[in-house]
């Protein structure tokens, strides 16, 4: 009966793609909305999960989702505010009566309250945390404390912990008498008297276990603990390179303060992967829901960037505007020598930049892997130029021409391969974020040299 | 004790980035592998995590891979060939010795053996199957039945079950009696007597409640399950959404197959946002120990392309011979407003595909973001007009070309940011990855706008 429940619903609320977040439920919401009927919108949001309507809530304008939110109002719980991207949870806080929001924040976890306020105004933080319960608040005000993206922000503070004498059995029994378990948590953390954390044991050993069994004969092999400041970026990375599913935080005394669990590594990787994304592109930490403004004002300082390289880049052929004046085929021609030499360079600065992140790239290959990027940038160059230089002769009649355009073509690919690998090398040695940067410098090197090589080669053997 | 000697063998294979594979470390292996020490080789390996030294076979080049692997054979287990690139998965496979090979395999879960030889040669995957018990073989023979990419092959087969009748007692007695549990496991999966998942439980609130608690009345909420025929890449997009840890996998008479964990869904976003960063760079899927060969045949096919619309915007230019020869500032500028348009346009789609890929750009808003980037555009194109307008009438002192350069970059900025969003959009509804072929469409469209609307604008008003 629950099943065939649970079914019928989701058949209700999924499209064919099984998103739930179809186009009927939206219009059927928004219909909801502008008629005022409270008791329709509660029932077609009751099967929404906290994340889909935080989607939601993200996906219609300003003016419906202020209409939305007073019209569900008492309804919206923790767990959608802090779903909510950071760019309108301001707004929608702003919206809820102080009484529901300091309800619907009292139910979350410490760790989930402090993701929900790090990033708000002062007045908002304030408002937020003077509804806590005081010890609560003492526990989010010193996760606070900690630096941002550090392991000591991402953890949460209620850790399931026994002293190493213990057996199976009296582990079972601590829990069964500890009220307020942790919502998620998958290990024991084994401690020895100091509080430091000697090992952890999986629940699934636990339940499988007899009840004489000795924990620490049963510790999980692999474990690791992060210091409260590591940075969550080398958190996450170890979630993932070593498939960890918890693991405890330890303060400077080597004592156990917290627990940081997959998932919260699982959203850092995600961030991480979304951030390298948007450098690579040029666009700063920008979201749908951002507004113009805001939006012109993340993507200007790249855009000026590459005006500065436009326009060295303009300046080489300024070098050349009589052999230009002489020869106009050469104007004609010259962007393709630069854009291919951008987009090969691209291609291997992309690849750098991946293996930077996920340290697949280091001093142990380094020279390998730059001596192939610059054998594929030959040989591309190579294939490129036989065709340009066919194209060149053909469309403009002169075998000269064409000669011209194949070596600048295999000069500006092997640079582009050189620089595509070098530019992000050398900026992670000088500690700035290859993804960051490197798209703009390599584009530079490749526009000039393309230009400089094709023009140049041309003033020389052509006129 | 225990502790103080895990923290000794940390600081020796650490460097400062906390890093283990530090240069270091691969220097004494690499020294090992050449003076033939064998005692040496397994004392610097045996802390490595499987995931290390699997990064470690990827990062040295053949000839020290084949020399290091020989030396240390023996002691390779499958968990290191399963983490190992699947570009030299083969290569490593095939230096193995049969027995050594079978060792390593039979330790595997059944969805690790998979994922190891779902890849391979028929050859190297005859032998692997071979090797395995006949149990297992049918099981893993079951799993490659399923298509690639589904949350069949994604599944592990061992499931934790219980009738739903069952108490916290009855639960705690199935599990220490069952041999063999799996590895890993958060829930145990509650069904009705036709197998039918009903919910699940989290270990957790097992260990925590009394004995006589009935598990049907401690269900998780927001239980969900995954059709054996669903693509993986829902699973992942589910699990990341709604935080989940593991779910049941149904085939279609309802009936639970399988379980997927977190992290096997984690695994599956990380390759999914790393395929989406080489395809928006028009990047194969190359990864650094691919050969050379291998490399150009990733990455050609997306020159081409680019050498195509590279022509294209030169056919546009061709056009003008005549207004560049009379004005041979237009050559020495033109450059700079393609590329710019270039640029936006690529800041645009990028924030387009990933909204695509997160689902967060769907009918409810794509008209709101689409007016929002052609703002975004007209602003920015605004601002850089001015800029170029100066520029251009300092620099070639025409105040009319300055005009000229100023209206072409607005009108290319607008396109580039209608172009940016437009195309993912319509490739997505045609059922074309956003991330494989936005870029090309865009520069085109920005090359050639940006050409045509520059010397047009010359050719009318200032010859």
């Amino acid at each position: 009966m629950v099943e065939e429940f649970a079914q019928q619903e989701q058949n209700e609320t999924q499209d064919e793609d099984g998103y739930v977040l179809s186009p009927r439920v939206i219009s059927a919401i928004l219909f909801a909305v502008e008629t005022q009927d409270q008791a329709k919108l509660i029932d077609l949001m009751e099967p929404l999960h906290a994340a889909d309507i935080a989607d939601l809530l993200e996906q219609v304008n300003a003016f419906d989702r202020r209409r939305l939110v007073e019209l569900y109002g008492r309804e919206l719980d923790g767990e959608i505010l802090s779903e909510v991207d950071d760019g309108i949870r301001e707004e929608v806080i702003a919206l809820m009566r102080p009484e529901v929001l300091a309800e619907a924040v009292r139910d979350l976890e410490s760790d989930d309250v402090v993701d929900l306020i790090e990033d708000l105004e002062d007045d908002a933080k304030e408002a937020i945390l003077a509804s806590l319960e005081d010890a609560d608040r003492v526990v989010v005000e010193q996760s606070l404390s900690y630096p941002e993206f550090s392991a000591g922000r991402l953890m949460q503070r209620e850790v399931v912990m026994g002293p190493e004498h213990w057996n199976v059995g009296e582990a079972i029994d601590f829990m069964r008498e500890t009220e307020g378990l942790p919502e998620d948590f998958y290990h024991m953390v084994i401690t020895n008297p100091l509080m430091h954390p000697i090992g952890h044991v999986t629940l699934g050993k636990i339940l499988g276990a007899p009840r004489s069994q000795l924990l620490r004969d049963i510790l999980e092999p692999g474990f690791r603990t992060f210091r409260v400041d590591e940075s969550e970026s080398d958190v996450a990375y170890a979630f993932n390179q070593y498939h960890m599913i918890s693991a405890p935080v330890v303060d400077d005394d080597g004592r156990v303060i917290g627990v940081i669990t997959i998932d919260d590594a699982m959203n850092v990787l995600d961030e991480e992967h979304e951030e390298d994304i948007m450098r690579l592109a040029g666009v700063g930490d920008g979201t749908l829901s951002d507004r113009v403004s805001e939006t012109v004002k993340q993507r200007l300082p790249w855009l000026a960037v590459n005006l500065m390289t436009a326009i060295m880049a303009s300046l080489v052929i300024a070098q050349f505007e009589a052999t230009i004046t002489a020869l106009v085929a050469l104007a004609v021609l010259m962007p393709i020598v630069a854009s291919m030499g951008g987009n090969a360079g691209t291609q291997a600065l992309t690849v750098a930049v991946r293996a930077i992140a996920t340290r697949d790239l280091t001093g142990a290959n380094v020279w390998r892997v730059i001596r192939r990027e610059v054998l594929v940038g030959l040989v591309n160059g190579l294939i490129f130029a036989v065709i340009m230089g066919a194209v060149g002769m053909i469309w403009f009649g002169s075998p000269a021409l064409g000669l011209v355009i194949s070596t600048a073509m295999v000069i500006n690919l092997v640079v582009a391969g050189l620089a595509g690998i070098g530019v992000p090398v050398v900026l992670e040695r000088i500690g700035v974020d290859p993804a960051l940067a490197s798209g703009a410098f390599v584009t530079t090197v490749t526009d000039i040299v393309g230009f400089f090589a094709f023009l140049g080669l041309a003033a020389t053997f052509l006129l």
